[in-house]
C-alpha cells in the first residue's frame, strides 16, 4: 500500500493521457477532480493486486458518454455513494476497494476522486491497460466476468441497476440510458472478488501511468529526448511525425467519430499519416500502408512538449508525433482481437501486431 | 375475495378494451395469455381493496411499450417472478399482491396472467380508470406515490432496478430502455404500501370491466341495445356515429401517433367526426366543436357487435360509434388536467367536461 496524494496526481494524469490513446475524455477534468478531493479529504490509499484478499470486493468505477459531454458534468462524490450503496445492497456485502476499468484520460483519475471522497482504497490495476469506447472491451469480459449488477448514476439522482444477460447488451442499455440522462453517467460496473482481479486485471496501471508522466518530466528536466525515453520505457515506436492539416470529428450516439490527417516532416516528409478514431485512435495509415491498429494503442504527442493529445485536442497545424504501443498480450489472444480488433469496429484490417509492421516499413 | 376464471377473464377482456379507449393494446392477446395461465395454475384470487392491510406490499404490473410491438412479444411468468424478486430484494419486503395500473387492453389482463403463474393475488383496482400513454399518469402519481424503484425486465433476460428522482425522469428513462430492450418490456412499478393503494386507486375497475362485458353480452342476448346498456352503465354519451372514411398512425419513439376520420350516418350525417390518437385516442371532434377531450374516455365501438375498437383496428369503412364517458373524479381536478389534460398532449384546448360538451352540442 501507498498514498496517491497531489505530485502523483499530476503524474498519473500525464500517463493517463497518453494510454488513452486520443480517447477518455480530457485528464484534465480527471486530474482536477482527483486534486481536489485529495485536497479536502487526504490522500488516497493504493492497494497492489497482491494486497488484495481473494474474497475482498472490488467494484471498479468510471464515467459513460461522449468526452465532449463528460467534461461540462464533473461528478461528484454523491452519485458514487449512492452508486456504491446500491450496489451492495444488491451484492450484500462490503465493497472493499474500487480501481478503473481503463487506464486512460478521466476513467484512470475519477477512482481516485471517488475513492478519496468516500473513503475507499484504489487496487493498482485496470481492465483495458489503455482506453477503449465500450464497456465489454475490459479484459475482465475477456475472463468471464459479468459486466453486471452494474449501477448508473446520473448528477440529477437518477440511478439504476442493470441486470443484464451478457456484456453486449450491458453496453447496449446502458448506453441508450446515458443518452437519455444527459449524456454522461457515473457506472460502478464489473464487481468481482480479489480473485477475479488477480485473474483477469492488468496489473500496476496507476503505476505505469505515473511513471510515464514521470518519465517524460526529467527526461525534460535532463535535456534528452521526452519522447524517446517514454517510447523506451513502453517498448513503443515513432509511427510517424509531422503536421495536422485536417481533422473531422462528430459526435454520434454517444462517440465521438472522426478522424485526422497529419503532413510527414522530416524523415516522414512527402507521406501523409491518417487517424481514425471513435473515442480512441482505432487505426493510423499512410496512403499505402497500415502503421498500427487497434487493440495496440495509438497515442499523438505534440513533438514540442511530448504531452498526449486527445482526439477533442487535435489542431489544425499542430506539430505531432504519433507512436505506437504494443497491446497487453490479453488483447492480442484470439478473445482479444474479436472483441476490440479491426473487425469489430468496421475495418477491413486483420490485427498485426505493431512491431512487425515496423519491420514491414522498414524506417 | 373471491375467484376469476375463464369466464370472468372473458367479460373483463372485453371492459378492458373499451375502457383502454384505443389504446393499450389489444386486449386479446391479454386475454389469451390469462387464459393459459388459469388453465395452467387454477384461478386468480381478486382482493377488494378494503381486504389489504395498510402495511402489505402491492406492486402494479405492467407492459410498456408500443402495442404493436407488445403483441409480437408475449410476456412469460418468467420476467414477472424475475423482476418481482428483484424488486422484493431492493424493497427487502415481501410482495403480497400484484394490480394493473391501467384498466385497458394487455395491462389490464397481464396482471392477472402473472399472478396465476406465479400464485399471487391481485387487488381489484387501477391506477387509471382507462389506459394513459405515459408512466407518470396515474392516479398514484397524483397522490405523490413515487414512481420507483421500479423493474423494467425483458423476454431475453435482461432487467434493471431503476431510482428516478420524479415520474417524468422515470418515464424517460424507462421509454429509452424498452427501445432498445427491443420496443415492449414489463414493467413493476409503483411499489405501495396497501394504506397508499387505498387512498390513491380508482377502485374496483376489474369487476367494471367485467360488468362492462356481462352487459354487452346479455344485452345481445336480451336483444336490447348494448350501446345504450353501457352507456347507462358507465353514465357516458354517444358522441358521433358513422363510417371510417380515413385512418393514418404511425409508431414513433415508442407510441402509435394518428387521426382517423369518421363520415357521419344517421343522426350525424353531414358531419365528421376526427379522432386523434397518442396510443389512446385523446380528442375527439366535428369541424366545428370539440366532443370529448382527455381526460374523460373516448371509446369506438363497432356499431352492429357493440365491441370495442382499438386504434390499431379501426379500418376503412368500418361502422363505429364514439361514445364519450366521464373520467374519474381525481382526473378532473388540477392536478389530473394538468398530468393528462389536453395541453399536456399539445391541444389547445382547456378541458372541458363531456357532459358540458354535450349540452352545448344539443343532440
Amino acid at each position: 500500500m501507498r498514498l496517491i496524494g497531489k505530485e502523483e496526481i499530476e503524474n498519473i494524469a500525464i500517463g493517463a493521457a497518453l494510454l488513452g490513446t486520443g480517447g477518455g475524455g480530457d485528464p484534465f477534468v480527471g486530474k482536477m477532480m482527483a486534486l481536489q478531493a485529495i485536497e479536502e479529504h487526504g490522500p488516497v490509499q493504493l492497494l497492489d493486486v497482491d494486497e488484495i484478499a481473494d474474497d475482498d470486493v472490488i467494484v471498479p468505477s468510471a464515467m459513460m458518454g461522449a468526452p465532449t459531454v463528460m467534461i461540462e458534468k464533473i461528478p461528484s462524490g454523491e452519485e458514487a455513494l449512492v452508486a456504491f450503496k446500491a450496489l451492495e445492497k444488491v451484492l450484500n456485502k462490503k465493497i472493499k476497494a474500487t480501481m478503473p476499468i481503463e487506464a486512460g484520460g478521466v476513467n484512470s483519475l475519477l477512482p481516485l476522486a471517488l475513492a478519496a471522497s468516500i473513503g475507499l482504497p484504489v487496487v493498482d490495476a485496470d481492465g483495458m491497460g489503455r482506453a477503449f469506447p465500450e464497456l465489454q472491451m475490459v479484459t475482465f469480459y475477456l475472463n468471464g466476468v459479468s459486466t453486471t449488477p452494474m449501477v448508473l448514476a446520473d448528477e440529477k439522482g437518477n440511478n439504476m441497476v442493470l441486470n443484464a444477460i451478457d456484456g453486449k447488451w450491458a453496453e447496449k442499455i446502458a448506453r441508450s440510458a446515458t443518452m437519455v440522462m444527459g449524456g454522461s453517467i457515473m457506472n460502478a460496473i464489473y464487481p468481482m472478488n480479489g480473485k477475479q482481479v488477480k485473474e483477469s486485471a492488468i496489473y500496476r496501471s496507476l503505476t505505469l501511468e505515473e511513471n510515464i508522466g514521470r518519465t517524460i518530466k526529467e527526461a525534460k528536466y535532463n535535456k534528452q529526448n521526452p519522447i524517446e525515453e517514454v517510447l523506451k520505457l513502453l517498448g513503443g515506436f515513432t509511427l510517424f511525425t509531422g503536421k495536422v492539416t485536417d481533422i473531422e470529428r462528430n459526435t454520434d450516439g454517444g462517440f465521438v467519430r472522426g478522424t485526422a490527417k497529419i503532413e510527414g516532416l522530416g524523415n516522414d516528409k512527402g507521406e501523409n499519416c491518417y487517424l481514425e478514431f471513435q473515442n480512441e485512435n482505432l487505426i493510423a495509415k499512410t496512403d499505402d500502408q497500415v502503421l498500427c491498429i487497434t487493440p495496440d494503442l495509438i497515442c499523438v504527442l505534440d513533438t514540442e512538449t511530448a504531452l498526449p493529445v486527445t482526439t477533442e485536442g487535435l489542431r489544425y497545424g499542430a506539430r505531432v508525433t504519433v507512436i505506437g504501443i504494443p497491446a497487453d498480450e490479453k488483447w492480442r489472444t484470439e478473445k482479444g482481437i474479436e472483441v476490440a480488433g479491426p473487425r469489430y469496429f468496421g475495418y477491413d484490417h486483420d490485427f498485426t501486431p505493431v512491431e512487425n509492421l515496423m519491420k514491414a516499413r522498414g524506417k
